[in-house]
């Protein structure tokens, strides 16, 4: 039986730097898919593309409208390969336009002098020891992951108490639980509440319009990880006139930053 | 007489979606120029463009290849333009083939509830009690800024002492003094010395990959700005396997966090 998130992000391929695929009700958010799955098949398009070389190390995706529940391709392109970096650009296409673009840079990785510099989070609890967020009144996608809140969960209920803050610290994987990789950590690195959500304590209308993620780890960390919760921190730095960012970061159990992620955010009153 | 930045991203039409430019001597860096002017003038194309909708919120450039010296094309072609929303592609062009791909969203803001959530640095002072940073043995572009560190300068000398971070909190602007505007936020986002010099006090060749920037503030907001210096803050994550991230603010000098920038960059031991 395929996982769920290997249904959402399988691609066939259509033709030269094309390929299809079909969105997933499983993933179904409030308008069309959760975002992190679009992220995922837009890099898994460059992942299983015929020319494609070395590992992900920075995507950006733009959401550019809606994606329509249903069919869509993707074509993928690297537009320059180097001898240890490729550049590509793919955009997501359904029968209105196009629904969102992408850029990636992929590199075959050396061994180098490495160091970690930020720390991980501290007060942290045994993942078995945080109860399970709650999926009741939650869109379908929220059923595909486990989320353990040590702090900044989603309020419950919304009762328009404003926060000092929206700093969240959780457990997370997916569910039912898969072996990360590259897909399954571009899913992850979207699967925040809007910060939005949680400083206000306030249900509003939202949406993505670019998301960064940076991959730190090879795909052997990614590997050694396998299907254990990932650590993850999030905050805002700024909501100002219908737009807020978030940075977020996903750390394996053993404290490796594994990726790092930013996004801005559409939002209404 | 016009402004060495004016000049670097000047841009003349050149057919439809098309803009022809040229590097400037003043922005030249060890290979090619200065990653913030490639930044800014690929920005100054959707910037340009009659079908523009709105003030920039997101840009992501990707560096595929260096810049050579001398003329150059821009590719930039709005993909989708909603209500309130414009995505962009945008390719730096020279014969050798793409030099630098970005995406960019533009946005018209509404007026809504608005907050800030990080704090401005603290311990600063004023800009005009701290030197200014010694221009000596540098590559020509660093002459294009006047910066003023009060943590985390460049190394001097490079006596190979690793340091526990690579942290700086500094004043920053163009010099000559040039009026704040997205073009000029653009470049000032990408004019931070590599943390991997300052984390290890030792030079190393690296590249900017990809460079994300978001932008907090209105056009109104950077005008009122005007030329006088910014406060900026970066740090690093993580260093490894040829890689490493850093993460950046632009404050006005009344504490108002104007930008947040991202990059990943390649380096070799």
């Amino acid at each position: 039986m395929q996982h769920p998130l290997d249904q959402a992000t399988a691609l066939s391929p259509a033709g030269e730097h094309r390929f299809a695929g079909y969105t997933s009700p499983a993933y179904a958010n409030m308008v069309g898919p959760f975002g992190g799955t679009t992220c995922a098949v837009l890099l898994n398009a460059a992942l299983l593309h015929p020319e494609r070389l070395g590992d992900p190390i920075a995507l950006t995706v733009n959401f550019t409208s809606p994606v329509a529940d249903g069919a869509f391709e993707i074509d993928a392109r690297p537009l320059r390969t180097n001898r240890s970096t490729q550049h590509w650009f793919m955009q997501l296409l359904q029968p209105d336009g196009v629904a969102a673009t992408a850029t990636a840079v992929f590199a075959q990785r050396r061994s180098t002098w490495s160091a970690p510099e930020a720390e991980p989070p501290a007060g942290v609890l045994p993942a078995d020891s945080v109860p399970r967020a709650s999926l009741a009144g939650r869109p379908p996608w929220v059923r595909c992951f486990d989320m353990r809140f040590m702090e900044g969960g989603m309020p419950d209920p919304f009762d328009g108490q404003e926060q000092p803050h929206a700093r969240s610290r959780l457990w997370v994987r997916d569910e039912p639980p898969r072996p990360l990789d590259f897909v399954a950590l571009a899913s992850l690195c979207d699967s925040f509440f809007p910060r939005v959500f949680i400083r206000r304590r306030k249900f509003a209308p939202i949406g993505t319009v670019s998301l960064t993620s940076y991959f730190h780890a090879s795909a052997e960390q990614l590997a050694a990880q396998g299907d254990r919760h990932l650590l993850a921190t999030a905050r805002a730095l700024a909501y100002r006139d219908g737009y807020f960012d978030q940075t977020a970061e996903m750390w394996s159990d053993e404290g490796v930053l594994l990726a790092s992620t930013h996004q801005m955010v559409y939002f209404r009153d």
